[in-house]
Protein backbone atom coordinates (compact mmCIF):
# COMPACT_ATOMS: atom_id res chain seq x y z
CA UNK A 1 0.00 0.00 0.00
CA UNK A 2 1.68 3.29 -1.11
CA UNK A 3 -0.19 4.96 1.55
CA UNK A 4 1.18 3.39 4.95
CA UNK A 5 4.49 2.39 5.00
CA UNK A 6 5.28 1.59 8.45
CA UNK A 7 8.24 -0.28 7.61
CA UNK A 8 9.98 3.22 6.54
CA UNK A 9 10.70 6.61 4.93
CA UNK A 10 11.68 7.98 2.10
CA UNK A 11 12.84 11.57 1.96
CA UNK A 12 11.94 14.07 -0.53
CA UNK A 13 8.54 15.68 -1.26
CA UNK A 14 6.90 17.29 -4.35
CA UNK A 15 4.80 20.14 -5.12
CA UNK A 16 1.16 18.77 -6.50
CA UNK A 17 -1.51 20.63 -7.29
CA UNK A 18 -4.32 18.81 -6.09
CA UNK A 19 -8.50 19.55 -4.58
CA UNK A 20 -9.02 18.83 -1.25
CA UNK A 21 -11.86 17.19 0.60
CA UNK A 22 -12.75 17.74 3.94
CA UNK A 23 -16.00 16.80 5.37
CA UNK A 24 -17.36 16.71 8.63
CA UNK A 25 -20.46 15.37 10.58
CA UNK A 26 -22.56 18.63 11.79
CA UNK A 27 -22.36 18.58 15.54
CA UNK A 28 -21.52 14.35 15.81
CA UNK A 29 -20.58 14.59 19.12
CA UNK A 30 -23.80 16.17 20.38
CA UNK A 31 -25.66 13.33 18.56
CA UNK A 32 -23.51 10.78 20.34
CA UNK A 33 -24.12 12.24 23.73
CA UNK A 34 -27.16 9.89 24.75
CA UNK A 35 -25.92 6.76 22.60
CA UNK A 36 -24.23 3.93 23.95
CA UNK A 37 -20.44 3.62 23.06
CA UNK A 38 -21.38 0.64 20.43
CA UNK A 39 -23.68 2.61 18.92
CA UNK A 40 -21.65 5.13 18.06
CA UNK A 41 -18.88 3.29 16.62
CA UNK A 42 -21.65 1.82 14.68
CA UNK A 43 -22.94 4.74 13.41
CA UNK A 44 -20.14 5.86 13.08
CA UNK A 45 -18.25 3.36 11.00
CA UNK A 46 -21.61 3.24 8.58
CA UNK A 47 -21.39 6.53 7.43
CA UNK A 48 -16.93 5.88 7.07
CA UNK A 49 -17.59 2.99 5.30
CA UNK A 50 -20.18 4.46 3.26
CA UNK A 51 -17.87 7.50 2.61
CA UNK A 52 -14.89 5.42 1.68
CA UNK A 53 -16.74 3.61 -0.99
CA UNK A 54 -17.83 6.22 -2.68
CA UNK A 55 -14.11 8.34 -2.16
CA UNK A 56 -12.32 5.17 -3.86
CA UNK A 57 -14.96 5.03 -6.66
CA UNK A 58 -13.85 8.44 -7.72
CA UNK A 59 -10.44 8.06 -7.39
CA UNK A 60 -10.12 10.24 -4.20
CA UNK A 61 -7.04 9.27 -2.22
CA UNK A 62 -7.77 9.31 1.73
CA UNK A 63 -5.62 11.00 3.88
CA UNK A 64 -7.03 10.68 7.41
CA UNK A 65 -10.22 10.08 9.56
CA UNK A 66 -10.09 12.18 12.55
CA UNK A 67 -12.61 11.53 14.85
CA UNK A 68 -16.02 11.75 12.22
CA UNK A 69 -13.99 14.07 9.76
CA UNK A 70 -12.56 12.77 6.50
CA UNK A 71 -9.89 13.99 4.81
CA UNK A 72 -8.84 12.92 1.37
CA UNK A 73 -7.17 14.53 -2.12
CA UNK A 74 -8.30 14.14 -5.74
CA UNK A 75 -4.56 14.40 -7.52
CA UNK A 76 -2.25 12.67 -5.77
CA UNK A 77 -0.40 10.38 -5.78
CA UNK A 78 -1.82 10.24 -9.66
CA UNK A 79 -2.54 13.71 -11.25
CA UNK A 80 -5.83 13.33 -13.96
CA UNK A 81 -7.01 16.15 -16.16
CA UNK A 82 -10.74 16.01 -14.42
CA UNK A 83 -9.78 16.01 -10.34
CA UNK A 84 -11.29 18.96 -9.31
CA UNK A 85 -14.47 17.52 -11.69
CA UNK A 86 -14.23 14.29 -10.15
CA UNK A 87 -13.93 15.75 -6.57
CA UNK A 88 -17.30 17.55 -7.20
CA UNK A 89 -19.30 14.59 -8.42
CA UNK A 90 -17.71 12.60 -5.40
CA UNK A 91 -19.06 15.07 -2.81
CA UNK A 92 -22.44 15.61 -4.63
CA UNK A 93 -22.63 11.19 -4.51
CA UNK A 94 -21.54 11.41 -0.87
CA UNK A 95 -24.24 13.59 0.08
CA UNK A 96 -26.26 11.79 -2.29
CA UNK A 97 -25.73 8.49 -0.27
CA UNK A 98 -26.91 10.33 2.92
CA UNK A 99 -30.66 10.09 2.55
CA UNK A 100 -30.79 5.87 2.38
CA UNK A 101 -27.98 5.90 5.51
CA UNK A 102 -30.45 7.93 7.40
CA UNK A 103 -33.68 5.82 6.72
CA UNK A 104 -31.34 2.85 8.21
CA UNK A 105 -30.42 5.24 10.95
CA UNK A 106 -33.68 6.09 12.03
CA UNK A 107 -34.92 2.44 11.82
CA UNK A 108 -32.91 1.35 14.11
CA UNK A 109 -33.22 4.41 16.66
CA UNK A 110 -30.23 6.38 15.46
CA UNK A 111 -29.96 9.94 14.83
CA UNK A 112 -30.33 11.16 11.36
CA UNK A 113 -26.77 12.62 10.00
CA UNK A 114 -26.08 15.76 8.26
CA UNK A 115 -22.51 16.55 6.43
CA UNK A 116 -20.67 19.13 5.48
CA UNK A 117 -17.97 19.21 2.81
CA UNK A 118 -15.49 21.69 1.83
CA UNK A 119 -13.65 21.60 -1.60
CA UNK A 120 -10.45 23.34 -1.98
CA UNK A 121 -7.64 23.31 -4.94
CA UNK A 122 -3.99 24.43 -4.68
CA UNK A 123 -0.48 23.63 -4.45
CA UNK A 124 0.62 21.38 -1.44
CA UNK A 125 3.65 19.46 -0.93
CA UNK A 126 3.00 15.76 -0.82
CA UNK A 127 5.47 13.40 0.71
CA UNK A 128 6.11 10.93 2.75
CA UNK A 129 5.89 12.65 6.33
CA UNK A 130 6.25 10.92 9.68
CA UNK A 131 9.31 9.71 11.22
CA UNK A 132 11.28 6.64 10.95
CA UNK A 133 8.68 3.95 13.11
CA UNK A 134 5.53 5.78 11.71
CA UNK A 135 5.36 7.33 8.33
CA UNK A 136 2.57 8.01 5.66
CA UNK A 137 1.78 9.72 2.29
CA UNK A 138 0.81 13.00 3.57
CA UNK A 139 0.28 16.78 2.48
CA UNK A 140 1.35 20.18 3.84
CA UNK A 141 0.71 23.78 3.22
CA UNK A 142 -1.57 26.95 3.20
CA UNK A 143 -4.51 25.12 0.87
CA UNK A 144 -4.48 22.13 3.88
CA UNK A 145 -5.59 25.19 6.51
CA UNK A 146 -7.46 26.77 4.04
CA UNK A 147 -9.57 23.60 3.16
CA UNK A 148 -9.89 23.12 6.82
CA UNK A 149 -11.35 26.51 7.85
CA UNK A 150 -13.84 25.99 4.61
CA UNK A 151 -15.50 23.34 6.43
CA UNK A 152 -15.78 25.23 9.09
CA UNK A 153 -18.33 27.40 7.48
CA UNK A 154 -19.84 24.44 6.23
CA UNK A 155 -23.80 24.08 7.11
CA UNK A 156 -24.96 19.92 7.03
CA UNK A 157 -26.08 18.74 3.72
CA UNK A 158 -23.81 20.97 2.20
CA UNK A 159 -20.78 21.24 -0.30
CA UNK A 160 -18.77 24.65 -0.56
CA UNK A 161 -16.32 24.77 -3.02
CA UNK A 162 -13.62 27.79 -3.16
CA UNK A 163 -12.89 29.81 -6.00
CA UNK A 164 -9.71 27.59 -6.99
CA UNK A 165 -12.16 24.84 -7.17
CA UNK A 166 -14.24 26.44 -9.43
CA UNK A 167 -11.87 27.62 -12.10
CA UNK A 168 -10.91 24.12 -12.83
CA UNK A 169 -14.46 22.63 -13.34
CA UNK A 170 -15.69 21.42 -16.94
CA UNK A 171 -18.85 20.08 -15.59
CA UNK A 172 -21.86 21.79 -15.33
CA UNK A 173 -22.93 21.95 -11.96
CA UNK A 174 -25.61 24.81 -9.98
CA UNK A 175 -23.01 27.31 -8.25
CA UNK A 176 -24.41 29.41 -5.98
CA UNK A 177 -24.34 31.56 -2.75
CA UNK A 178 -21.26 33.28 -3.01
CA UNK A 179 -19.16 34.05 0.10
CA UNK A 180 -16.16 35.95 1.01
CA UNK A 181 -14.21 34.04 4.26
CA UNK A 182 -11.72 35.88 5.96
CA UNK A 183 -9.26 33.19 7.26
CA UNK A 184 -6.66 33.49 10.26
CA UNK A 185 -3.19 33.31 8.78
CA UNK A 186 -4.38 34.57 5.34
CA UNK A 187 -4.33 37.89 4.23
CA UNK A 188 -6.44 37.64 0.96
CA UNK A 189 -10.21 36.50 2.16
CA UNK A 190 -11.33 33.29 0.55
CA UNK A 191 -14.26 33.07 -2.32
CA UNK A 192 -16.73 30.06 -1.45
CA UNK A 193 -19.60 29.09 -3.47
CA UNK A 194 -22.42 26.67 -2.66
CA UNK A 195 -22.54 23.61 -5.35
CA UNK A 196 -25.21 21.26 -6.09
CA UNK A 197 -26.40 19.42 -8.87
CA UNK A 198 -27.95 21.20 -11.88
CA UNK A 199 -31.79 20.19 -11.49
CA UNK A 200 -32.41 19.71 -15.26
CA UNK A 201 -36.28 20.82 -15.70
CA UNK B 1 -0.47 -3.69 15.41
CA UNK B 2 -2.96 -3.19 17.60
CA UNK B 3 -3.20 0.80 16.41
CA UNK B 4 -3.85 -0.42 12.51
CA UNK B 5 -6.06 -2.96 11.38
CA UNK B 6 -6.17 -2.80 7.75
CA UNK B 7 -7.54 -6.15 8.13
CA UNK B 8 -10.91 -5.06 9.02
CA UNK B 9 -12.80 -3.90 11.69
CA UNK B 10 -13.88 -4.97 15.18
CA UNK B 11 -17.29 -3.68 16.18
CA UNK B 12 -17.48 -2.26 19.64
CA UNK B 13 -16.55 1.26 21.57
CA UNK B 14 -15.46 1.66 25.02
CA UNK B 15 -15.38 4.45 27.18
CA UNK B 16 -12.00 5.43 28.24
CA UNK B 17 -10.59 7.97 30.50
CA UNK B 18 -7.95 9.65 28.57
CA UNK B 19 -5.51 12.37 28.47
CA UNK B 20 -5.20 13.45 24.96
CA UNK B 21 -2.52 15.84 23.57
CA UNK B 22 -2.68 17.70 20.62
CA UNK B 23 0.64 19.68 19.21
CA UNK B 24 0.90 21.75 16.59
CA UNK B 25 3.90 23.94 14.72
CA UNK B 26 3.28 28.09 15.04
CA UNK B 27 3.02 29.28 11.56
CA UNK B 28 4.90 26.20 9.78
CA UNK B 29 3.20 26.49 6.41
CA UNK B 30 4.51 30.15 6.45
CA UNK B 31 7.72 29.13 7.33
CA UNK B 32 7.86 26.40 4.76
CA UNK B 33 7.02 29.07 1.91
CA UNK B 34 10.29 30.29 0.96
CA UNK B 35 11.99 26.25 1.43
CA UNK B 36 12.17 23.69 -1.41
CA UNK B 37 9.24 21.05 -0.66
CA UNK B 38 12.28 18.25 0.30
CA UNK B 39 13.50 20.43 2.80
CA UNK B 40 10.00 21.14 4.27
CA UNK B 41 9.74 17.35 4.56
CA UNK B 42 12.95 16.94 5.77
CA UNK B 43 12.65 19.55 8.51
CA UNK B 44 8.68 17.85 9.53
CA UNK B 45 10.34 14.36 9.52
CA UNK B 46 13.34 15.69 11.65
CA UNK B 47 10.91 17.24 13.91
CA UNK B 48 8.16 14.57 14.37
CA UNK B 49 10.86 11.75 14.53
CA UNK B 50 11.97 13.38 17.48
CA UNK B 51 8.25 13.99 19.08
CA UNK B 52 7.14 10.23 18.21
CA UNK B 53 10.34 9.20 20.32
CA UNK B 54 9.61 11.38 23.20
CA UNK B 55 5.90 9.72 23.24
CA UNK B 56 6.50 6.34 22.82
CA UNK B 57 8.96 6.56 25.45
CA UNK B 58 5.89 8.09 27.79
CA UNK B 59 3.91 5.57 26.57
CA UNK B 60 1.64 7.68 24.90
CA UNK B 61 -0.32 6.52 22.28
CA UNK B 62 0.36 8.40 18.48
CA UNK B 63 -3.20 8.42 16.81
CA UNK B 64 -2.54 11.25 14.00
CA UNK B 65 -0.27 13.12 12.17
CA UNK B 66 -1.91 16.28 10.41
CA UNK B 67 0.16 18.07 8.86
CA UNK B 68 2.66 18.72 11.40
CA UNK B 69 0.19 18.49 13.86
CA UNK B 70 0.34 15.38 16.05
CA UNK B 71 -2.51 13.65 17.96
CA UNK B 72 -1.48 11.65 20.80
CA UNK B 73 -3.58 10.08 23.95
CA UNK B 74 -1.91 8.62 27.46
CA UNK B 75 -4.37 6.29 28.62
CA UNK B 76 -5.43 4.28 26.00
CA UNK B 77 -5.60 1.03 24.89
CA UNK B 78 -3.73 0.72 28.12
CA UNK B 79 -4.94 2.92 31.00
CA UNK B 80 -2.37 3.70 33.77
CA UNK B 81 -2.75 5.35 36.88
CA UNK B 82 -0.12 8.27 35.89
CA UNK B 83 -1.58 8.87 32.48
CA UNK B 84 -1.45 12.60 33.43
CA UNK B 85 1.26 12.84 34.84
CA UNK B 86 3.49 10.92 32.01
CA UNK B 87 1.48 13.42 29.73
CA UNK B 88 2.81 16.73 31.00
CA UNK B 89 6.06 15.09 31.61
CA UNK B 90 6.16 14.40 27.88
CA UNK B 91 5.05 17.28 26.79
CA UNK B 92 7.78 18.99 29.20
CA UNK B 93 10.33 16.70 27.18
CA UNK B 94 8.88 17.66 24.13
CA UNK B 95 9.43 21.31 24.78
CA UNK B 96 13.03 20.38 26.12
CA UNK B 97 13.99 18.64 22.78
CA UNK B 98 13.28 21.84 20.35
CA UNK B 99 16.38 23.92 21.64
CA UNK B 100 18.51 20.97 20.05
CA UNK B 101 16.60 20.40 17.06
CA UNK B 102 16.61 24.08 16.27
CA UNK B 103 20.13 24.07 16.39
CA UNK B 104 20.59 21.67 14.13
CA UNK B 105 18.08 23.27 11.89
CA UNK B 106 20.07 26.68 11.96
CA UNK B 107 23.32 25.02 11.34
CA UNK B 108 21.16 24.18 8.01
CA UNK B 109 19.69 27.25 7.16
CA UNK B 110 16.36 26.00 8.08
CA UNK B 111 14.38 28.14 10.36
CA UNK B 112 14.02 27.27 14.43
CA UNK B 113 10.39 25.50 15.07
CA UNK B 114 8.35 26.46 17.92
CA UNK B 115 5.88 23.98 19.10
CA UNK B 116 2.16 24.74 21.34
CA UNK B 117 1.28 21.27 23.31
CA UNK B 118 -2.23 21.67 24.51
CA UNK B 119 -3.19 18.70 27.54
CA UNK B 120 -6.86 17.75 28.27
CA UNK B 121 -8.48 14.91 30.26
CA UNK B 122 -12.03 13.33 29.69
CA UNK B 123 -14.12 10.54 28.89
CA UNK B 124 -13.78 9.58 25.27
CA UNK B 125 -15.33 7.09 23.21
CA UNK B 126 -11.81 4.30 21.99
CA UNK B 127 -12.90 2.18 19.27
CA UNK B 128 -12.06 0.45 16.18
CA UNK B 129 -13.19 3.21 13.34
CA UNK B 130 -13.03 3.58 9.51
CA UNK B 131 -14.38 1.32 7.17
CA UNK B 132 -13.84 -2.51 6.69
CA UNK B 133 -11.39 -1.06 4.12
CA UNK B 134 -9.23 1.05 6.69
CA UNK B 135 -9.81 1.25 10.29
CA UNK B 136 -7.79 2.19 13.28
CA UNK B 137 -7.92 2.37 16.97
CA UNK B 138 -9.47 6.04 17.06
CA UNK B 139 -11.13 8.72 19.46
CA UNK B 140 -14.34 10.46 19.33
CA UNK B 141 -16.01 12.90 21.79
CA UNK B 142 -16.13 16.29 23.03
CA UNK B 143 -13.07 16.11 25.08
CA UNK B 144 -11.15 15.31 21.66
CA UNK B 145 -12.77 18.68 20.50
CA UNK B 146 -11.87 20.55 23.69
CA UNK B 147 -8.29 19.53 23.53
CA UNK B 148 -8.57 20.69 19.35
CA UNK B 149 -9.70 24.28 20.71
CA UNK B 150 -7.05 24.32 23.71
CA UNK B 151 -4.13 23.79 21.40
CA UNK B 152 -5.46 26.84 18.66
CA UNK B 153 -4.48 29.60 22.00
CA UNK B 154 -1.54 27.74 22.85
CA UNK B 155 1.42 30.10 21.86
CA UNK B 156 5.39 28.78 20.84
CA UNK B 157 6.72 27.02 23.39
CA UNK B 158 4.16 26.64 25.04
CA UNK B 159 2.10 23.61 27.29
CA UNK B 160 -1.54 24.77 28.08
CA UNK B 161 -3.43 22.07 30.43
CA UNK B 162 -7.33 21.88 31.29
CA UNK B 163 -8.30 22.15 34.52
CA UNK B 164 -9.26 18.20 34.19
CA UNK B 165 -5.76 17.30 33.71
CA UNK B 166 -3.98 19.24 36.31
CA UNK B 167 -6.74 17.90 38.73
CA UNK B 168 -4.93 14.30 38.34
CA UNK B 169 -1.53 15.26 38.54
CA UNK B 170 0.55 14.33 41.59
CA UNK B 171 3.76 15.77 40.36
CA UNK B 172 5.07 19.07 41.47
CA UNK B 173 5.14 21.52 38.15
CA UNK B 174 4.54 25.18 37.95
CA UNK B 175 1.10 26.38 36.87
CA UNK B 176 0.89 29.87 36.10
CA UNK B 177 -1.24 32.23 34.20
CA UNK B 178 -4.75 30.91 34.78
CA UNK B 179 -6.83 31.43 31.44
CA UNK B 180 -11.17 30.99 30.78
CA UNK B 181 -11.60 29.76 26.79
CA UNK B 182 -15.13 29.91 25.37
CA UNK B 183 -15.56 27.36 23.09
CA UNK B 184 -17.91 26.82 20.22
CA UNK B 185 -20.50 24.30 20.97
CA UNK B 186 -19.43 24.15 24.24
CA UNK B 187 -21.41 25.72 26.99
CA UNK B 188 -18.88 26.04 29.59
CA UNK B 189 -16.24 27.92 29.37
CA UNK B 190 -12.72 25.84 29.78
CA UNK B 191 -10.32 26.83 31.99
CA UNK B 192 -6.83 26.18 31.14
CA UNK B 193 -3.22 27.09 32.70
CA UNK B 194 0.10 27.18 31.34
CA UNK B 195 2.59 24.56 32.68
CA UNK B 196 6.42 24.68 33.41
CA UNK B 197 9.14 22.73 35.23
CA UNK B 198 9.27 23.67 38.68
CA UNK B 199 12.55 25.63 38.62
CA UNK B 200 14.14 24.63 41.91
CA UNK B 201 16.40 27.13 42.99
Amino acid sequence: DILERPEGLELGGDLREVTIMMSDIRGFTTLSEHLAPAQVVTMLNRYLGAMTDIIMSFNGTIDEFIGDAILAVFGAPQRREDDADRAVRCALAMQGAMAAMNAQNLAEGLPALATGIALNTGVVIAGNIGSERRSKYGFVGHPMNVTSRIEDHCRGDEILISDSTLQQLRGDYEVSDRRELSIKGIEQSVVVHRIRERNNV
